[in-house]
Parts: structure tokens; sequence; C-alpha cells
């Protein structure tokens, strides 16, 4: 195998890769300063978030460095999206194993070029570390803005909101099954579910329908049932979910169809990266056609109602029985 | 060994440890959403940073885990107080090989308490994630405030300005090694040494004298001579240090007599998280008063040039030859 052509500092890295992506980005100086300066608009909140995903967790250590990138990104976007902000910037926090390779650090860049042109963001700043041995990790910090004090949050849901989730539940969890080489349906649609998995596309478009109707929002990563219930928690309220109404993709219900023990994963497969609104139903058509002007598809799949806990019902009107709840990354495998 | 009694939960590791240090924060939400808002007080900008602490790479597996919280916040407050920017918030990412121990993670939350109670900080938001076998992990976003447009910069530094540096150098450089386990000097100095690595303490209280006398100004944290270095990059310019004029505690001039190898620390020893200012010499008197009223010692230790590169002069004039220009991540070890 040929040597590879790394990067030899930390500086070159910053100036050669890192420092255009940051180029439009006023408060960035170029990468060439300590901190980032930052000020929203007047009337404005910034809204913060970071999340991290590393090699072995949220991505595979093959993956192409461009898909690593986006998702980094994509996974932070879809936490504004949630909440209704409207992507700005980001700070990258990058641990690299050993100096990169400089075509691995160019496909990266790309990745991030991709998502910074699509999302309209901009590099603000970071760090970047080498650990020996560990494998690579990207933690990112997202902001966004609101008008003052209109952030959407979790525990404004109230009792008799319908519940609505954009796009197709359960496609990523399937295609990351698909991608870690588990056997698929042979339809095209593999493919397509894989690039869910690899290609989170953040639900951005959504904002002017759930800031002018949604009383609540959040993202969904860990699974709908599970981050459904900490919304019910936040807001000291149930919800009931009917699994007939939530939306399933053609390529998911091929899937499924020949692999019926896949099914579950609709409702408790992590990386869906849609957004959940909380809508009263006087709203609800309002909801829907502005969602529909912002290019985002919703579904009704249920309601909230006093109380506690989530319950999915069948056609039936019986209660499913769940095997796990949703993604958790301290609990012990299976539980 | 006894069975350690571990955390079993994300949620639960949120909601018993971190959630109490986000409790007076304003858009935290007790840490009970999945995102932050906030707003700078009008006529303030705000200053962003953020800096990664590793096992094995800025702290040993068996640093006590206080310490290991109050450096991974002290290290980015150091960036901010080298703006002169007034600390105000952090998010908080931490990646665990494991569920923690309840003890060690209640000692951990000590340490960021201790930390937020001294500079009058609080947790805005986070991320927590398990990486099996991977060390522990601690990734800060600092956030502070300026008047607005008033961030001190790195390349606003003017040729005749004199370059100060606060508190003393070499310290922390020293006391890893004897953390380490090398030799000392014997001394009780040998101690504060080691505290002075294990518990930087930011210059937060030079912020009125970098913003009212300072054109420039950053925090050294890779050594002075790089630190230095990068500043005249920023500003094109050249400076030249007495190396007689360096500031040097009692401590590490006993531990430099019994080994005088180490003496090149003082120039490009690691972790100093003291601040690099460059002043007019018109303002020097008003700075070195101004820093005194904060109660930060400072030291001015040379001056600016047309030019470029960092000269290190002895007491006879002599540029100092070094064998190591400072540290950097990703340089061949020796280089």
């Amino acid at each position: 195998m040929p040597e590879l052509d790394r990067i030899e500092s930390e500086e070159s890295l910053i100036a050669t890769y890192l420092a255009p992506l940051a180029a439009q980005m006023p408060g960035a100086f170029g990468l060439g300063d300590d901190c980032a300066a930052l000020a929203p608009a007047p009337g404005q909140d910034l809204v913060l978030t970071t999340d991290a995903v590393a090699e072995g967790v949220h991505f595979l250590p093959h993956d192409r460095p461009e898909d690593i990138a986006w998702k980094a990104l994509a996974v932070n976007l879809s936490d504004l999206a949630g909440k209704a902000a409207k992507p700005v910037a980001y700070l990258l926090s990058l641990a690299f194993p050993e100096a990169p390779a400089r075509t691995w650090m160019a496909a990266f860049a790309d990745g991030l070029r991709q998502a910074q042109e699509q999302f309209a963001i901009g590099l603000l700043g970071g760090d970047t570390d080498r650990r020996s041995g560990v494998p690579l990790s990207v933690t990112v910090m997202a902001l966004g803005t609101v008008p003052a004090g209109r952030m959407v949050r979790r525990s404004a849901a109230q009792p008799g909101d319908f519940v609505y989730v954009s796009g197709t539940l359960g496609d990523a969890a399937l295609g990351l099954r698909l991608h870690r080489g588990e056997p698929g349906s042979g339809a095209e649609g593999d493919g397509w579910l894989v690039a869910r998995y690899l290609r989170p596309q953040p639900r951005t478009g959504l904002r002017d329908a759930l800031l002018a109707h949604a009383h609540a929002g959040m993202d969904v990563s860990d699974g709908l049932v599970k981050d459904l219930g900490r919304l019910c928690r936040a807001a000291h309220l149930s919800a009931r979910i009917e699994l007939q109404s939530l939306p399933v993709s053609d390529p998911a219900r091929s899937l499924i169809a020949r692999r019926p023990e896949l099914e579950e994963l609709i409702l408790t497969g992590g990386d869906d990266y849609e957004v959940l609104a909380c809508v009263p139903p006087s709203r609800a058509a309002a909801f829907e056609e502005l969602a529909a002007a912002g290019g985002t598809a919703v579904t009704r799949i249920g309601r909230l109602d006093a109380g506690s806990g989530v319950a999915v019902l069948d056609a039936a009107g019986a209660p499913v029985r769940l095997a796990r709840a949703g993604y958790d990354h301290f609990a012990a495998p299976g539980t």
C-alpha cells in the first residue's frame, strides 16, 4: 500500500481545509483567532445545541468522509429544526487518531461544504486534536436563531394537541442494517434506505409552520416512542399513537415484508431525524398547509392527553407491546 | 474489588448530576429540552470558543474527576480571558468509555460547580455519549460577552507595542512532569507546580485592562514562543522577547536549579493558561495599573516590530536557540 500523504501540522489542516469553510462567516476571523464573535439580530434569540458523532457508534470505520461530515452537521441542524430555529453557524471539534490523509480531509471538508451550502450556514470556529489509537470523533456545536422567546419547546405541549411527524419513520434504522451488510429486499429501495441513514435531511423547511402553529416540537433521533416519551414527560402529558397512521416509506415496507422482525424499528429505531410537532386541532389545517408550502410532508399520528406515558394502539385499538423503547447510550444491550 | 455503583441511564446522569448545574441558567430549560436559548444584552457580542480535553492527552487516567472537570472548563475560559470576554455559560459534551460510577460523576459535577461559582457561569446544554473502550473526553463550548465589536483580536497588534504576559510561565509544564512521577526539587513548591498543571486559573481579572488599553491579546496554552508566533503571524509583525524578563515562579526556579534541562519549558511548555497582551507604550502604565486593580500581575517581556518571527534574546542580546517550538498535536514527537 502506498504511504498516505498525511497532513503535517494542525495549522496546515486549519489553513488548507477548514479556513475556507469560514471565509464567508463574519466573526469567524478566518479561523485566525482564538474565539469567534457573534451577535443575533435585535429581537432574535440564539438557539444552541451540541451533538457528537463517533466512529463505531454513529458511523462505521469505512464510511465516506463526506458522509461523516454531513451527518455530524445534520444531526445538529435537526435539533435546531425541531425548535423552529434557522441555522446560522457552527463550531467544530475534531479528534483524530492520527494526522489525516490529505485526500480524506479534502473529502471531509467537501461534505461540510455541501451541508453549509444546503443550509446556508458557515463555520465559526473549532478545535482539532490528535488522540493516538482513539477512533475519530466529530463534535459540532450548532447555532440558530428564533424570534426572541419563541424557541419551540417540549414542555409547552397541551392536552388535546394533535401529534404530527414529518417524513417517514424507520428508514434510517433499516438502512443502517443494510449498510452493515444484513440482507435487504433486493429492490432499488435498499439503496434509498441506506442513504436515509448516511445523509439525514434536517427538516428546516418546517420552521414557519412550527413557529406559526405548533405548541411544542422536537426532533426524533432515538426512536419515535422514546423521543415522544421525553416530550410527554416534559409536558406532563400522555400520548396515544395509532400504529396504522405512522408514515412508512415504500422501501421500508418492502424490506419489512421480507423481514417482519424489523417492523418495530418504525417505532423504536434511531436516526430518523424527523420532527415531532404538537398542534392544537384548531390549527391543524393551517399547520399542514404551511408545512406543505415549506416542502415538508407531515402526518398526523396521534394526540396528547392528560396523564403520562406513550401508548401505541393497533388497528383494533389494542396497545402494542414493544421489546425495546429506543436508543440509550448507557443501557445494556437488549434492555 | 467491589462492583462499582454505575449510573444506569443517560437520562438519570443528566437529571441527577448535570441538571442541577443548569438550574440558575435562563435558557437552559433545566436541560429538559433539545436546545438552549440565549441572547446577549443589547450592545454586546457573544464570544465563542471550543476546546476538548481527553484522557491520555490533556489529563491522566487516574486524575481526580473534579480536577478533570475544572480543567475542561478552565482551558475554555482562558481563551475567553485572552479576548477580554466575560464568561457567561457553557455547553458540555461528554464521551464516556462506559457508564460512570456515581461517586466519580458526583466528584466531576463538583469540579464543574467549583468553576461555575468562581467564574459566575452556568451550564446551558450538552450531550452525553458512551464509546466502548475509548478513553474519557470532555468537550466544552464556552460563551462570553464583550461590548459589540470589541473582542480583543490577535491581528490588531501594532509595531512598537509592548508585549506583556500575566502570571508566571512554565509552571504547569514543570508540574506535569512532577505529576507523572519525575523527580522534583523536594521542596514544598513541587506541589504548587502540580496544582498549576491540574487547576489552571483563567485570567478573567485582566478583562478591564485589556478592553481599555490593549491592541491585541490571546491566551498562552501551547507555549509562549509558539503562541506569540501565532499572534505575530496574524498581525504580520515580529516580536523580540528578553529571556531575563520572563516571569518565573520561585518553585519553578528551584526545580530548574536541580534539573537545568527543563529550563526551556518556560518558553515552550504548554498549559500555561496565562494571557499575552500587546499594549502601546503610551498606555503601558495605565494597563499595568488596571491589571493590578483587577488582581492580575503582568510583566513586560518584550516588544513588537515590523517583520516576522519571534526572537528570544539572552542577557547579552544574543538569540536563544530552541530545541522545540511548542506543542503541536499532529507533529511527530521531538519535532
